[in-house]
């Protein structure tokens, strides 16, 4: 079992940007209580940022190999429609990760276009959401194999 | 450690009501796993449903002994002003939980009146929501606790 | 054959409220020109009135007995979706009843949250409504045993 | 006593037009139901079909020796004002057929421009909605000889 | 000097109906008043009626040999962009006339699709709109005259 | 009988101001235009402009001498609610004049606050439009003479 | 003279809830300052809290032997047709109660459902809004008393 | 203690326009019984009308000695930027009044610009509006005086 | 292998109306250009043009002898329910064709009633666009050949 | 080279009001800066202030000797048309001051209605947006002598 | 002649992708068929595909040595402002594609950013909507040569 | 002092393009102004121009040595969310900057998403709109310096 994780745009500044907003956590924080996870659960992780929508749709195209998706599409979950069709395209669940709870701040960022295409969402937790969605997935992965 | 989950209306009926929208897993089946996950992790859980907006403003406002409050508040996610009121009265952090991704259904269910007053958010994932729901306010339990 | 029919909020008023708007019969005539009609039909007919929501929301829970349900949702119709959830959650066809013409009134009540979850709807026709309400539960009743 | 029953248009193609959504049922079927019907209870029934909006329009103008109309506006029902002045230009009242429930189907479908100047409306019945709103005319007609 | 004057849908009805609206002056009333101000002023004057969106467009379409059109559009002043297209298509000033004060009325009725294209609009004056109409149109011929 | 004009604000610069759209008399040629008509007709005409909004609003509020009122609100059309309010609020009836198609013009020109309060509407004729008015007036005068 | 008044959904909780919004009062302050105001001016009240909306409906029903109904319908202001529907049905006057400036807060508590069918609004007065609106009742009664 | 009370736009024509909206009483009657209240209560009142925007933000601007505002915003309510900007400005609470219930009137008088920046809201109850909101004004007063 | 062509109204004034939004071809021209490619492929092709939105839809319904329906519905694209009606229930394919690119011309001809329901569009390209039309609805037929 | 600078409602208490929002500095202070910088550069300045609508559209409309105009229009920017039309009508450039950021505040201040007609914005820089807009008014008035 | 042909995001994934809306051609096929087409007419096509946004924009910039553009915008149809205004940029005309009937689909999907500046749209008719672009951009760039 | 100007996508093509609109200057025109005036003012410039909105992004995350931020995001303005976060992420303040008034432009242009958290917008005065920018910039820079 191997999970795909996505970091969108402006996550790498982590920690350094908003604290009050994102809490004082880095992105290498996380990715490493994330890896501490997949170690104690057993399955395997790969983690990658990045600033650019067409990257992030490239990397999910080049996913069929992975059993899920965790994705935090941050900006791009409220423009990218080119990232929701990525992801209808390939053919693995997506779990969306927000760390702060949208629905506290600007109307705009209440409309998500990838929430339709995702298998679920998870947010507000802050770096926990991350932690949450590897669950969620290991846990549609694993149903997936009962059905199958 | 103890937390109050609740099931909003109709979640009784669970099972064997739209079952290929909500799956096949009865209400009891539901709490019988949420049992299951706090013997293992050691807190203790109190679980009510009820199909009156009233009551569980009622339950809300009686929950504050609870350390956390995990509801899918159904129904009233999208009509109840007075179940928001309640989250924002009383002091202890709510999970808000849904078993379907609501962002696939109807526009009127994108729209929650309990979000923007909700800890997080979790949707999407069947009776798994409840589970991870529960994990995330043990998370923000611990994190309050190591704060103060 | 047996049909449930629930009166929503406010009708327990009705010859002496507004009579120009609903007319001087009260609930009592209503449900006696039902049970006339009844009579006359052959078929067995229960008749409920409730000013709360999670007690019509109950009431639908258990009609699963019936062979149809006419329902007036009066003020619930636009406000409520645990009422509509309840519906489409039993499996009996629902027969959505109004006195008034709603599209002569104000702009809010000319969306109905239940029409889309209703067998049909009958509007404007006073107490009327509610024997040809009764009227259409029965052909719906009569076209399911000749299909079955 | 004399009814005036009036099809909009397309529905001439009832039976062989999308028979999931209208059922199997001629336009032919449909008025000899209505036949037998008026002939059941002693009334005289008269009845048209159109395509042209103008045509319906001198249709209604020419009802006034009419006691009541039944009229499925069908297409018209959401795009013609012109049919609406007409119903509320001559002295009869008019009862608002439809075949489905508009409130299932597309959104420009939800608003009829009809429905304030109709007496009443009837929807989702299939054939059984022009008998329905057959007994609704008479009613209204009994109702006012009574009152006269 | 020759002036085409079209009344639209359900115009004929003119008197007999909703007289506390549209007074109690017929159609005939009105043209013999505008055929007495032509025969005051030296122009000629043609005058249609017709309840089809169709029909309205045709005599439009044949009317390149008027000076100017006076229409009331009636019902389809609101609906009929196919009478939009005429009037924009032809190289005729036409003058857009309403009994009543059109903004006194529903919501709908406000929104003219026919004022954009219109040389100007009169509303309000019931049969007296006919008349200032009138000698709008000549107003406008002449100017064009002494342009020339 | 006697006739109040009020033009609004910036009206004072026609001729020289955007004479592409508002042609290029002055509106010293318009009240020569409408005092020539006044003698013609016998009916006597006072004429006051004004760009502050409090000042219409006053004038209006002592215009109860007059028969009726002929009034351009140009810029306030769209902004007052306090001259609508000083229209519905003295007893004598107004006619709304626009020199423009205001149809044709930016959409925040499309609505005007007056002209539920006007008698009626008279608007595109350039100057015409007041002339058209001024007739407009003395019928709605003439009428009520009739009528008492 | 009597008076009823109606505390809505989690006012039972005003003091120890959000304080800076509400204030330090609780709802048993309120209560007494009501009592001492009534038994200055002479006039009896009695006084009810509910969080359920059916509850708060039933109350409105069996207010008939009132002079006056002082209502602060709390979070049922924005959601309630029902509360809206049982005030127009009974005959008494009834006086809006808003604690906090609505005005100020969230978008959608800008709007009052309750609000067209009640005699007037008071809202932004913190507890004080109470004794005024039980001023506004006794005023309103003592002017119906001298028009009778 | 000294009120400034500011009557809006229209007002000094109270009692003699549409009296059966407004009541028969006039500005001077309201005056008169202000002053009566004043004098019992042992406050002083100032009291200012105006039909201008610009002077009645000057009076605001010029209230500073004044320990609280009462004003009636009349027409404005709904379209004054500048008179939102002045009360904001200035450091003294205001009490908006309404004679009438404004939510009871036309779509556009339902939302006020004036309300975010009043302390608190009094509408519907007449001449009674303005002593309701001088008590209003005067506990304000009293509690910051308690406060300091 | 027969094509039906179905011209929208206004479209027999081509090439004299507005010639620099729609060219200088006539629909003589138009229709010579389709009649030579017909030849060149070898298939039949009727062409019908009408003003009557009632006609078009009786021409649709009689269509069902013909392979594709290539239809321009000019101004009816924006206004009818029933020419989509009539193209959903019969059953061959449809390709939208207009002249002019629709999207660079008023906001309201921006959508279009008969798209969901046609198989294709093709817009913009002048009378270019019906020659593409043609060659659109030849390859779905030969397709269709293809599949079955 | 002349320029008018017109300050609009309520600026004359800058410094005193809102110093949060816009500072410490008087509308002397900037006054002052203002006119330091004319020295500087050697061009003229005349600067008004007003909170009267009616006298901000006179002073435009007397602007005609000026070079260019630099106008804060503060609350007027989103209420007053006759402020847009006056700009519109006189024939030389109007550069838009806002002190604040007014993106960063109320829904309503988003929408300047003065926007469309003037040459540029400047907002959010305080005191120094007006000498940012002297500066683009200047280089304005050059551009325009060059290309003469 | 020489065109470019742009294959907008997730283009690359077709056949394979949800092939029940886009069918089993690759994007290979579909350039076969391209390439084929145009050695038939004898003209040349470069055809390009890319999940960037900024690497379209560029392809677009440096498109000025080609005839014509044929472009299916995918995704970024409905979200890049930035693609809009490179062709609006570049002066050479662009035929906007899409495979599937975008009005059978998602709201979201109905509105394109790029028709307004295209030339024109073909839509709906699958790998062949490129052939018929193909012929219309051959066609569009004839028309030129034979104007200039 | 350093400030960093970025010019968003499609402004490389500056003066090639839609020159009636953007003026005849190139980019590289543009970018020599600024070093003049940089030169003169005695400060550094760095100057960045992108298609690609990740780029974007990225020069902004790498901007932490400079003391402002000169942007003038194009097309972005109206679309990218990451661009925003990006901004509001680092802590130096970016002014924000358009060349043309974009107020005058299509609706969607009205709206920037990245005005809420820009320090001040300049727009409308074409390639002086850079140099009013970097001015306003070094003022912001020294007012900091000032309160440090």
């Amino acid at each position: 079992m191997k999970i795909l994780v996505i970091h969108g745009p402006n996550l790498n500044l982590l920690g350094t940007w908003e604290s009050d907003k994102y809490g004082k956590k880095t992105l290498e924080d996380i990715n490493n209580s994330l890896k501490m996870l997949t170690v104690e659960i057993g399955v395997k992780v790969v983690i990658k940022q990045s600033d650019h929508e067409g990257e992030i749709v490239d990397l999910i195209q080049n996913s069929k190999d992975y059993t899920a998706l965790v994705i935090n599409p941050a900006a791009y979950t409220h423009t990218s429609v080119a990232i929701r069709d990525a992801i209808a395209a390939v053919n693995i669940p997506a779990v969306e990760i927000h760390l702060s709870n949208i629905y506290e701040r600007e109307e705009f960022r209440h409309k998500s276009l990838i929430s339709p295409v995702a298998y679920g969402q998870i947010s507000g937790f802050g770096p926990e959401s991350y932690l949450l969605g590897l669950r969620a997935a290991i846990s549609i992965a694993n149903a997936k194999k009962r059905a199958s």
